[in-house]
């Protein structure tokens, strides 16, 4: 399925992407310096969790440009088309949630 | 609460969640990668599910040793410090759980 | 907003998705009963997780269905409509992610 | 492995556990009804999120009541049973965070 540049979903939230992902960049980071520093369990796993809630933030901001824009899109144009989108946005969903 | 460096429950695996963490990191800056390349939003959080389930395998690790190692030490030293570090298991568990 | 029963995206399933819940039913049944005969912890924690296994099936059955149906519908008609639609589907997935 | 019945870890909540698992079998209940009346999809997601947070309420209860009596008993008695009670629970949180 070739998929041309304007369909992006998340166009106008680039640079807002991009900022959260290098601060979830600086997570993973921060998290070899606290082991390196031999810094408590708890505390790593308290970052840990701090960074998988960022991430799946992303997640769903993304996924809920996908549905407002492709989705949308694929389902006006009707046909196979759409049945694929939902299918494929569906098992996105199940990935994310069994994640 | 004074935790000296002796009692890291992931001492003898360091090595391994430094490179388990660097490998998040780079998933970290992939993911920027696609972002500005425009990627598919699909094939951008399968990447996300990926890198959210290495996170959570970090974290199912460290909360293994920490209870093989502070947790069983501190049952065996019984009283208060013990019921504070089970109090303080379970509470990164609920995070981990909800996260 | 006026839901009638024929935009039901779950409606050629509907015997599919009770048998399931009745099922689901028996397993909060049968979790009494665990308890009931003070069985062992980590055994009444597996059925717990496959109870909530069971659940989370449901829900990404119900999700894919209301995607399918309502939400291909409603951006068909376009407008503020489908806008709402998603915006709808969208909370119910983090719900469905951060439960 | 013989468990008898004074170690359950739940045991001074029995009552507790019992009241919260029929709520959520009236809940399994609820949910049946709910589509047996065609109600709208979303609103059943919505309850299914309630129940399954029921449910994981019910998961991280046990898990701490495990932690603090059979986990903590079994570190004192010290052993082949002591790590075999920690792998034990371990591998019950890794379910219960990837359920």
């Amino acid at each position: 399925m070739a998929h041309d540049h304007e369909t992006r979903g998340y166009d106008d939230k680039k640079a807002d992407y991009l900022k959260r992902l290098r601060r979830i960049e600086g997570q993973a980071r921060g998290l070899q310096r606290m082991v390196e520093e031999d810094q408590y369990c708890i505390d790593i796993l308290t970052q840990v969790s701090a960074m998988t809630k960022a991430l799946q933030s992303v997640s769903l901001g993304l996924l809920d440009d996908h549905l407002s824009h492709c989705v949308v899109d694929a389902a006006r144009a009707g046909g196979a088309e759409s049945d694929a989108k939902i299918r494929e946005a569906s098992d996105a969903i199940a990935r994310l949630v069994r994640s």
